[in-house]
Parts: C-alpha cells; structure tokens; sequence
C-alpha cells in the first residue's frame, strides 16, 4: 500500500520535501540492497533540518499511522534503511552539522548527518580523534554509525560506537523530545535509554543530536603486516596475540582470496597469501610492544613481518577499506552476494574462520574472508553468478550456516551490521523466544502505532506477510 | 499493607524462606537506610538457590501481584534494595557461585550473589582482575554492582560495570527468563537489554548469572600521593592531568577534612592537607607517564609528590577506601548524613568543589569531599548532629543544592549509586519530563504489574503517597 502524504506540505518545515520519483529512487535502498537491485520506493522524501523539523513531522506521521524511516547515506548492508512498508523516508543528510567542540572534556556535539570524517576532522583539529569510526567513516553518517551500533579497525583498542556516545537528543514517534544519557562519563542515574537507542536502527527513536567523546592522538602510531603461508596459522597467531594481551589498535585479517581482490583493484603488491594488517598506538614503548607482537606471531610460523613507513601503510590500510569494492570488480562473471559479518568469542575465532572457508570450499563458492579480527569478527561475501539458481542457493546455505555457527559458539549475528531486514529470521536464535518478546515489549512502549522504520529487526510476522514489497526497480 | 506471602511455603523452592522478623529485621534497610535508623520489614525473606527457584518466585509473585524486592550484600546508599512496600525481599546471596573462568576469552561467569573481592580472585588466579571494582568490592556482591551499575577507583582507566559485562541471564517480572547480551565483545543484533537491565536496580528483572569480561594484570603498578597547600589546586591539578591525558589508572582527591577523617581512624599520618592519590598502570614506560604526571601537577603548585612503596601505598588505598567508616568514628556528637555522589564533566571539577566547600562553609556544615575525581566524581556526606533539627535542614539544603548544580553542569545526580527512593525528587531535573515518560514505559512494558522492587528509581506520585512505609524500626 501507499500513503497519502500530501499532508507534509501543509508541515512549517523548513527543510524540504520531494514527492519526485527520482528523487524517492535514490532512498529506495541502501548499500546491499542496492547492489543486488531490490528496494522499495517512499512516497516521499523529507530532509528536516532541526528537530523542530523531525518533531513536526513526527506528530503528523503519529496522528495519521504512517511510516516513517530515518536515511542518510545509505551505507548499510542489511536494509536497515529500505523504508519497507513506504510512506516517509526521513533522510537526515541535512542536519549535518558539528555543533560544538569541548576539548577540555574530550566532547563533540554533531548533529547525525555529519559524515564520519567531517566529525573526525573536527575532532584532529583539536589533537583528538574519534576511535571506534568504521572502514566507512568517509562514506557514511554519525548518525547512522550510532542507530547500527558500528564499530571499525580500532574497536580492537577502543571499543564500538556505543562505548563513545555520552549523549542523545532523541525525538520519540510521538514527537517527543528527551535527552538520554549524560555529559558526565558516567551515570547511574534512571534507566539507560542511550544504549537503548543505539543500535535500535530508527526503530524507536530518530536521533537529532549526538554529543561523543574523543581521545587524544597517541604520540606513537606505528603500522605493519605479517605474512603467512597458511591461513589457519594467521587465524591461530590472531587469537594467541589477542590472549596474551598484546596492546594492538587494530589487527585485520585478510585471506589470500581478499588479498588477491586488493591487488587486482588497487594494484597493491600484495601477495596472495593470508595476512595480517596491525596497527600499535602508544606514548611510550611502542617497540617494546611490536617486538612483543613479533614474539607472538613467530610461534605461528610467520613467514615476514615488516613495519612500514607511513605511506605504505595508508596506501595498505586504504586497501583494506574498500575490499568491498574491490569484491565488486574481482570477476566480470561474478558478484558479490549478501554481505556477512559475525563476531564470535576470540577463542572461536580461528574455528569460525576454518568452518567458513571449508565450507565455501565443499558448496564450491569462493569466499573472501576478512574483518577486524581481534574483536573475533568476520566478514564475508559470497561471489555468485546472479544467473545461476543452484549456485545462488549455495552461497545463501554457506552464509546461513555461518551465523547459525557464530551463534552456537556464543557469538552473535552481527557484530556491526545490524539486524535490519537481512537477519531478522536468526534473532530468535540468538535471544531466544523470551528475548525476542521482551524486545518487541520494550518497541510497542516506545512505539505503540509501530511507525518508526517498521518490518525491521523483529522477525517477520504473518501479519506483515502480505505488506512486504521489496522488489526490483 | 501487608502482603500474605504464605504461598511461598508451597513453592517446590531448593532455597529456605524464612517469616521470622528478626531476618526480615536484616533485609529492611541498606546501608544508608540502617545508618539512618530507617528501613521497612519486608513480609518474607526467600533465598534462591537457582534460576529455576527465581522463576517459581517471580511467577507465584506475578500472579498475586506481590511485590519483590531482590536484596543482596545491602551495601547501597539510595534505599535501593529497601522493600519499600513489602512483600518479598529475594535475597540473592545464597547464588554465590563462580561458574567458569573462560581465561582464552578474558571471561568470568558468576552467580549475582558472588561477592566482588572473590570474583576478583578467581580472575586473578589466571593473572586477571574485574577493572571496576568499586572501593567497596570487598563488601557488596557484583549482582548489586550490575544492577545499580557501579564504579570504582580504576574507571578512570577501565571504565564503569556496564562497560565490563557481557551477557545476563535475567528472569522478567512474569518468571520468563531472557539471556541479554552476547559473549561476543561486540554485537549489533537487536535491542540493547544488557544495558537496559544494568543500572535498573533489579526493577526490570533479577539477574541470576553474569558473564564478565576480564583485563589482563599489567606488569608495572606504581602508586604515590601529591599534597597541596590549596584545594583548589589540587581539584584543578586532576582537571589538567586529565584534559592532558595522562594515562592514570586510579586519581583520587582527597580534601584536608576527609584526611583528617583517615588519620583519626587509621592513624595513617596523612597531613590534614588536600591530596591526590593516584595510581599507574602500564607494561612499558610506567616512569614516563609518571613523569608526565608530574609535570602537570607542578604547574599547580603541588607541595610534594612521591611515589610509595606498594606496603604503604596499600595502606593510603585502605584509608581511602574505608572513608566511609571514618566518617562514622570521626566526631561523636556528629553522623555523617545522607552520603551523595554526582559526577559532572571535568571540565567542571574544580568548579564543583569549590562550589561544594563554599556552600558548606557558608551553612556551618561539615562537609567531607572525595571520590574519583578523574572521573568528575565527588563523593560527599554532610556531619550533622541528628538532635538539631535546623542543622539537620541546613545539610539537606546543601546537598540538594550540590545535586541541582551537577546537573546543571551537564552532570549527573548519581554517577555510581543508583537513584533509588534517595534521588527521585532530582529523576526529572536531570532528565526532564519526557525523558521520564519514556522511562515509565520501558518499566511497564517489562513489569506491567509494578512487582520488581516497586517505589523506586521513579518519582513518587499521588496514588502511591499512602503506600510509603519508611520508618524507624
């Protein structure tokens, strides 16, 4: 069904709205969703440009029961921005501004459409930087890092997106306004309606205004790579640095396939073989700490390990950003199917990798596998001939299994995805019927008349069956 | 009203239950509450041995609509754990166990009732340690940590409980039991209840196991202390030490009064002078750091700094942490009143201080002040002499007024205690009205009967004026 939203124009917005086709096309879906054609067109796209702005919109789309799905840069990778059931997609890439700094409190105001590095940038103009931001930090908004609970390459280090928010300005689907969290470090005070928020994927909330916190940059940053001949020996040297408390800031795994991706997309000289990208922050100490590293990986018959000067690394560490594209441009025949990401105790962390390449290899599906490591995650993408039916049937039974054998080892479906429309039939699995109960309980509180970016995260309801309408346009 | 809670003794329950009202004596306060000379009997007192017996509580309670209220160590300071309205004080101390030290994982799994110190021993039998230990971790059992989301001394560091706990095994209100969280140090996979159950002072559901997450011991410890002439420079000093970044693990103020207080119960020598414990945690450059540290408090004037010997610095951290009872043996005519801590950003530290000395001087009230001051965290407990009525008034007035500034700084009215019946007057100054609502209906979609520790965290209405039993006993 559509909605008459004609009512919008009557709004005192001062942001504006679009009730173009093209214009409603290019909300149509998000990163995923758009690689593999599908989508749903809103009726309308509205681009508030303060909370007086959402909170008006908000009442209207409350008082008439119509959907609405907060948007922004459209990076996300299970459709956690595909307004499913049409209606209003809420595209925030207008309030995007860096409100105010605090330096002496390590703070940042933003509104939630600044792109990641914009914030990132204020924040070096200051000596700081914000740690958890993702491989997409340029591609992709504040905001959206916030309601996916993202993290990136120095999670390993600092920690996810969740843990650096002190403060939300949220407008609820009633309009309302509340302010969860505190600017102090931290509190004790009421229920915990920030992380609450965070990771919710608009569902119960559309944040307006984020205050995160910063750290200052290390005086020491050092980078380099370790080469092994086999993967599972890359997969076993993870886990053991990680054990022994080895203080690394990022350490990424890249399988030979992935490597090989890089090297045809970015002409890296990267040899095909498993790798290991790390990353040491320090103020002191930093070789004590990459010779301690080096003590580690060698019992995993490590073949080379190099340090590399600065531009290498950026030139290495660029590569290991945009392995997702190169996963595009790997074959002419092939495409990058549904793109996964699981994260397991660091225990199972080479189990996970060892089930998800031998299986790969047994349903005769290439693989890549990649992702930040230390924090026990993985991504992965099936290539797939999108013309050939069995073959796409076995990359879905690969990519099921491994979720399903994240979550059997204590792991979890999602490490920094979300749940949006591409997971919600392993949450059950996850949390358990109880669970799940308790989370739509805490939705229909915040969300009575379900307006809010509904059909995601919960599992498909017969209800809901006949209004899902994602398809190709 | 009193609840008939003679069900219970039908109940297939491992654990004993007891209607004596010399036990229930011992369930009717917590730790503020009994110095106070307050507290309310609650009807029975159960002891669970297991998940199951909260189940068959919870559902016999949730039927009868009988409120409980789980109880543990009793250490809080907010009548948190006080049975405002009778019924059932769930006693969890008898759910003592640790489960599993998973050491390849940096994981810890025990019963809530487990007491802080021991779980700290099994972790560090594996050459680990819990990082948020609050100061009274010898006391009080990590459940009541979880729900009333504690800290300690080394958050400055490591940060609070909520940032240390990975999953929770909680029974809901209805006898569902829900496991939230992952084991996975990172997950984006629906709603955040982890977080939602931490810090909701068992008014959501009763945690009955807790996954932690360990940190390894670092190799070089050293501690020390810095004397001031002026407060003032010592409050300021802590601003500059962590607005430069100074990597301390442990940054206590401790005003002259406060060490005043020690010397008389200890006898520890202290000069009855503003200092700042603090400790430092590395594995390399631990003498670097502490130069550093160094640098930045000469430039405040400090008096003199030196680094101890671990015998005494253990002996200084006992003092600190046993203020507390200090207070209580400092002057006989005088108690220490209701004990407060707010947190404000630290930017406003030494502004809170001042603000907090200034008022106390200019009502004639003694008004000891320390506490994690790294944090932004002041600890403070007006001495009264219970006998005065119009000293009595004047210390409420300053500590309200104390509360009322914190948040008005962008500050907390708890950082680590909880809210309980204690701050429910402040709940909507900090979070404003509708920030309260939203709260109210979390709590009514999990709790639709109001049997979880009811009375508290939420400001008083009309309709509950009659039920407030608080009294001496």
């Amino acid at each position: 069904m559509t909605y008459d939203c004609s009512f919008l124009a009557d709004l005192p917005l001062d942001g504006p709205v679009s009730f173009e086709e093209s214009v409603r096309e290019n909300n149509a879906a998000d990163w995923a969703a758009r690689e593999a054609g599908l989508g749903v067109l809103p009726d309308v796209v509205v681009w508030p440009t303060s909370t007086e702005d959402v909170v008006a919109v908000l009442e209207a789309a409350h008082e008439r029961e119509v959907p609405v799905t907060p948007y922004a840069a459209g990076t996300s990778l299970e459709g956690n921005a595909v307004p499913q059931f049409k209606g209003i997609s809420l595209d925030m890439t207008r309030m995007d501004a860096v409100l105010e700094v605090r330096p002496d409190d390590f703070q940042l105001d933003v509104e939630p459409g600044v792109m990641g590095n914009v914030a990132d940038e204020a924040a070096a103009d200051h000596g700081m930087f914000f740690p958890p931001l993702p491989s997409s930090g340029k591609l992709s908004t504040i905001g959206g890092m916030i309601v996916n609970d993202a993290s990136g390459q120095q999670t390993v280090k600092y920690g996810e997106v969740a843990d650096w928010v002190l403060e939300l300005e949220v407008v609820l689907s009633d309009g309302s306004v509340i302010e969860a969290g505190s600017r102090a470090v931290k509190t004790s005070s009421g229920y915990n309606l920030k992380d609450l928020i965070v990771g919710s994927e608009g569902t119960l909330g559309v944040v307006t205004r984020a205050t995160l916190e910063l750290e200052g940059r290390p005086e020491q940053i050092r980078g380099g790579r370790a080469v092994f001949a086999e993967l599972d020996d890359a997969a076993e040297a993870v886990f053991d640095v990680v054990r022994s408390g080895v203080d690394v800031a990022k350490i990424e795994l890249i399988d030979p396939l992935a490597g090989e991706m890089a090297n045809r997309y970015l002409d890296t000289g990267l040899p095909d073989a498993p790798m290991i990208f790390v990353e040491f922050h320090a103020n002191h100490g930093i070789d004590e700490e990459i010779a301690f590293f080096e003590t580690i990986i060698e019992a995993h018959d490590v073949e080379r390990f190099e340090i590399d000067d600065e531009e290498r690394m950026a030139e290495l560490w660029r590569a290991r950003d945009e392995l997702a594209f190169a996963a595009q441009q790997y074959d002419p025949d092939l495409e990058p199917g549904h793109p996964g990401d699981v994260t397991v105790p660091i225990s199972r962390y080479p189990d996970i990798i060892r089930y998800a390449k031998d299986l790969a290899n047994e349903h005769d599906i290439l693989l890549p596998c990649f992702g930040h490591a230390g924090d026990g995650n993985v991504h992965y993408s099936a290539l797939v001939d999108p013309e050939d039916e069995a073959m796409l049937e076995r990359a879905e039974t690969v990519y099921d299994a491994i979720v399903e054998q994240a979550i059997a080892w204590g792991g979890t479906a999602t490490g920094e995805h979300g749940i949006g429309m591409g997971k919600r039939k392993f949450l059950e699995l996850e949390h358990g019927a109880a669970g799940v109960q308790a989370m739509r309980a805490v939705k229909a509180a915040l969300d009575p008349k379900d307006i809010l970016n509904p059909g995601k995260i919960f599992p498909e309801t017969e209800a809901e069956g006949g209004r899902v309408d994602l398809s190709a346009f």
